[in-house]
C-alpha cells in the first residue's frame, strides 16, 4: 500500500480505498481477517485514529465487519453495490439544435440576465444550513404550509385573489397541476376553450379522454353567449393576458363568465394566470377569482415566466368546496416540488426579493415593449399590431396579403425569427387566413430588438 | 433622512429605501424630480457613488427615470408592485397531528441521520457558483440528457435494465410518472393488479377512467394463469419487493409474466422498482425489464426510498417503440424536476457518493432487520413472519386467532404503533380474514427495537 501524505485525498481515504478495491478484487476473500489497526498503523507509519476511521467507513459501507475480541473480518459482498462511474451507456448523438438565427423573437423567452443569482445561491445556502432532517422528509401532498400562506398573501395584494392557504396547492408546472386537476375530475368531461389557445392544455385535456368544445372569440375573449350554447361543464381561460392573443377581458366579460359558471351546479372556470405579472397601461384587473362570489374558479398561476423557466414551481387556488374532492382523489400525490425549493422561493417572496425583481423585470421588459412598438411604427402600412398592453409578445396581422409563412421566411433570410400565429389553432376551428405573426420581446436587449426591426424592414419591404 | 453609519444595512440601501417608501406614500408624487445626485450626497454627507447606486437600484425598479439633462423624476406607481410581506391571510390551524407513540413502525420510514448533508451542500453550492444561466432556462421535458445518461449506467450496473438515456424520463416523482403514463395511453384502459399493492396506483388508475381487475396472488407474486384470464392489458407489477407483502417473485414467476405481455399486441407490464434498493439474502435478481426481449416493460424506480423523501426525483424506462407515443402525448409536459435538482442527482451518483450512501444504509437497516427478526424468535408461538428478504418492512400474520385491530390497539396501549394489512387491499378482493400486521424498522435504531419488541411482548401476552 503506497500511500501519498501530499495528495489532497486524506490518508484514512487513501487507506480506505485501498482496501475496500482489495475486497471487491478478491485480494481479500470473504472471512478473511485483517490486520489489527494497530499493526496496521504501525506498518504504514500512521496514527492508529488514521486506520481507525478508514475500517470504520469500511465497517459502515458493510465492506468489512468488526467482531469483539477477534478483530475485523471481511463481509460477504453479495448484495453490495459496486458501481463504476465511467461506465457509459450507448451514446446517442443529440445535436439536432437547429440553426439560430441571429435575432430571436420567440414568444417563450425570459430575461435571465436579470435574474438575482446572488440571492437565490445565498437562500440557497441558508436552508440548506439552517434546516435539518425536516428538509429531507416528505412535506404536505398540496406543498408547505408556510409558502402556502405567502402565496395567499401575494395572491391577494397583487392580484386580487381570495384564497386561504388551505385552498392552495403547490406544484412542479401549471402542466402538472392541470393533470391532477384532470386525475381529481376524472375523464369524459367537457371542456370549453378558446382557439388560438394553450395547445398544451388542449392537447393534455384530450389525452386524458375530455371532450374539448371550441368556442369562438370576439375582441373580449372568449363568447359567453356561445359558450352557454355548448354543453361543456368546465371553461378555460386566460382572462389576464389571453395567449397567443393578448386579450385582455375587460371587467363585463368576467361577470358574464362568473354568471355562466353559477347558472348551473358542476360548472367550474379554470383561470390560468400564467403571464399575468407584466402590464404597461392602466390599472391592472384583479384576476377572475376575485370577483367569483359562487366558488367556481380555479385558479392557476406560476413562478416559471416571472422568475425563470426552471424554477418549476406553480400554484393552484380551488374553490372551498373542492377541498374534499382534493383530498379524496388528488392528495394521493405527493407534492411535485422538493421541500427546499419550497423554501426558497417563500424566502423569496418574504424577504421582499420578489416585488424587486418583478419590479425591476416590468422596467426591462417595458423599455424593450416600447421601443419594439416605436419600431413597429413605420409597420403600419403593411400590418396591425395587437396583444399589446400586457405580457412580453405582441401580435402582427398582415394587411398587405402577405401569407404569415412568407412573412417568417422572409425574416429568417435576414437572420430574424418570427413566429407563426397558425401553430396555436386547435380542434376544428383552423384559422380563416394565415396572416399573423408573433414576435416576443423577452429575450432581446433594447439594441438587439432596433437592429432586428431595421432587418424586419428590410425583409418585408418597408420603406424608411 | 436619517441615516445610520453602523447599520448593517448599506448606506445606498437605507438611501433607496426611504424614498422608495416616499414615493409610495406619496410624499414624492408622479413627475416631481429628485435632487441631483450631488446635491443629495452633499446635503447627506455621503459619497456621490452612494447615491448613484441607491438611484440606479430606483431607476432599475421603476419608481424613478432619468430625463437626459434634465434629472430624475418619478414614475407613475400603476402598474408597480408594492408587496408588503407581513401581510397574513387568515390563519386557520393545522395542529392536527396525531398523537405520536413512542416506537413507530412506520412502513414509509426512511432513515435520515445517515444522509450526506454536508456533501449535498457542497454539491448544491457547487452547481450554482459555476453554472449560470444554464440552470435557469427551460431544460428538456424528458430531463437532463448528462443525468438520464448516469441514471442508465447506475440502472445497468446496480438493477441489470437494460436502456439508452433516449429511453429514460425523469419525473417528480412515482406518482407523476403513473399519471404521465395514463396521459400517454388514454383513458379506459384495462390493468392488472395484485391485491393488496401500492394503493395510490388502484387509485390513480381508476381517477383517469381505467378498469382495474384484481389478479390473485400465490406466494411468488402475481398468478400469470389468472391473468391470462381476464382482458388487461397492462398488469402492475413490483417483482423485486411486492409491496406491501414483500414477496420477491422469482426467475420462473418473471418469464411467465413477459410470456404473457409477449402473447398479443398492446400488452405492456408496469414494473414498479420502489424499494429494490436493499436485499439482505443471495444475489440480487435482475429487474424483470433486463430478462424482457420483447419491448413489453415500462420500469419506474426512484430515489426518494434510497436518498431521502423530500428528494422528488424518479425514472422511468420506455419500451423503444413507445418513444413516439412519448414525444406525442407526452413530452408536452415540461420537466417536473427542477434542473439544479437534476445536476445534483447526477454528481451526487457520478462522483460516487451514492454508491457509498446505498452501502451505507444497506449496512444499517440490515442490523435493524437482523435485529428485529432476532427479538421476534419469541414471537413465534403466535404468529409468521414474512416478507422478510428485502425492503425495509416485514409482516407478523397472527395465528392464534388475534385480529389486526385488536392486535394494533393493544400495541398502541403499550407505546407502539403498527400497522394493519388491510388497508392495502383494494376493489372487490377483501381479506378473508385481518390477521395480519406491517412493522417497518427503517426508522428505528438498533436499541429502539429491542425496547420496542419487549413493549409488544407484553402487549401481546408473549411470555419470555
Amino acid at each position: 500500500m503506497n500511500l501519498d501524505a501530499a495528495s489532497s485525498v486524506p490518508l484514512y481515504e487513501q487507506i480506505y480505498k485501498y482496501i475496500k478495491k482489495d475486497i471487491q478484487n478478491g485480494g481479500l476473500p470473504f472471512k478473511k481477517r485483517l490486520p489489527s489497526t494497530r499493526q496496521l498503523a504501525k506498518y504504514l507509519q500512521v496514527s492508529r485514529t488514521t486506520v481507525d476511521l478508514a475500517y470504520a467507513q469500511l465497517v459502515s459501507e458493510g465492506y468489512i465487519e468488526s467482531v469483539p475480541c477477534k478483530g475485523y473480518f471481511v463481509c460477504e459482498l453479495e448484495g453490495l453495490y459496486r458501481l463504476e462511474s465511467n461506465y457509459m451507456p450507448e451514446n446517442i448523438s443529440i445535436d439536432m439544435e437547429l440553426k439560430k438565427p441571429a435575432y430571436d423573437f420567440s414568444p417563450n423567452g425570459v430575461d435571465l440576465n436579470s435574474f438575482p443569482q446572488n440571492i437565490w445561491r445565498r437562500l440557497s445556502k441558508n436552508i440548506l444550513l439552517e434546516e435539518k432532517q425536516l428538509l429531507f422528509q416528505l412535506g404536505d401532498p398540496q406543498g408547505e404550509w408556510k409558502l402556502r400562506q405567502t402565496v395567499a398573501g401575494y395572491l391577494h395584494q397583487a392580484r386580487g385573489v381570495e384564497a386561504s392557504p388551505e385552498q392552495i396547492v403547490i406544484g412542479a408546472g401549471n402542466d402538472f397541476l392541470l393533470l391532477l386537476l384532470c386525475s381529481m375530475f376524472g375523464a369524459g368531461k367537457t371542456l370549453a376553450m378558446e382557439s388560438p389557445t394553450y395547445k398544451k392544455a388542449y392537447d393534455l385535456f384530450r389525452n386524458l379522454s375530455n371532450e374539448v368544445r371550441i368556442v369562438e372569440m370576439d375582441t373580449q375573449g372568449m363568447r359567453t353567449d356561445r359558450l352557454a350554447e355548448t354543453d361543456a361543464q368546465i371553461a378555460y381561460v386566460m382572462p389576464s393576458h389571453q395567449y397567443p392573443l393578448g386579450i385582455v377581458m375587460p371587467v363585463k366579460r368576467r361577470m358574464q363568465l362568473l354568471a355562466w359558471a353559477a347558472a348551473a351546479p358542476g360548472r367550474y372556470i379554470i383561470e390560468d394566470d400564467y403571464d399575468s405579472e407584466f402590464r404597461y397601461r392602466g390599472k391592472p384587473i384583479p384576476a377572475l377569482q376575485g370577483y367569483d362570489r359562487h366558488d367556481r374558479v380555479i385558479y392557476i398561476g406560476t413562478f416559471s415566466k416571472s422568475i425563470a423557466p426552471a424554477i418549476r414551481v406553480s400554484y393552484m387556488v380551488l374553490p372551498k368546496h373542492l377541498l374534499g374532492l382534493y383530498r379524496e382523489r388528488g392528495s394521493g400525490i405527493s407534492c411535485t416540488v422538493s421541500r427546499i425549493d419550497q423554501m426558497l422561493i417563500e424566502r423569496f417572496l418574504d424577504e421582499g426579493h420578489y416585488e424587486r425583481h418583478l419590479n425591476k423585470m416590468r422596467a426591462i421588459y417595458k423599455g424593450r415593449h416600447d421601443v419594439l412598438l416605436e419600431e413597429l411604427r413605420a409597420f403600419r402600412g403593411i400590418c396591425r399590431i395587437s396583444g399589446e398592453n400586457a405580457g412580453v409578445h405582441i401580435l402582427l396581422t398582415f394587411t398587405n396579403g402577405m401569407r404569415q409563412d412568407e412573412a417568417i421566411r422572409l425574416a429568417e433570410e435576414q437572420g430574424v425569427r418570427v413566429y407563426g400565429l397558425s401553430g396555436y389553432f386547435v380542434g376544428e376551428a383552423q384559422p380563416a387566413q394565415a396572416d399573423t405573426v408573433i414576435l416576443g420581446y423577452a429575450n432581446l436587449p433594447e439594441e438587439e430588438i432596433r437592429v432586428a426591426a431595421a432587418s424586419l424592414k428590410k425583409a418585408w419591404g418597408i420603406q424608411k
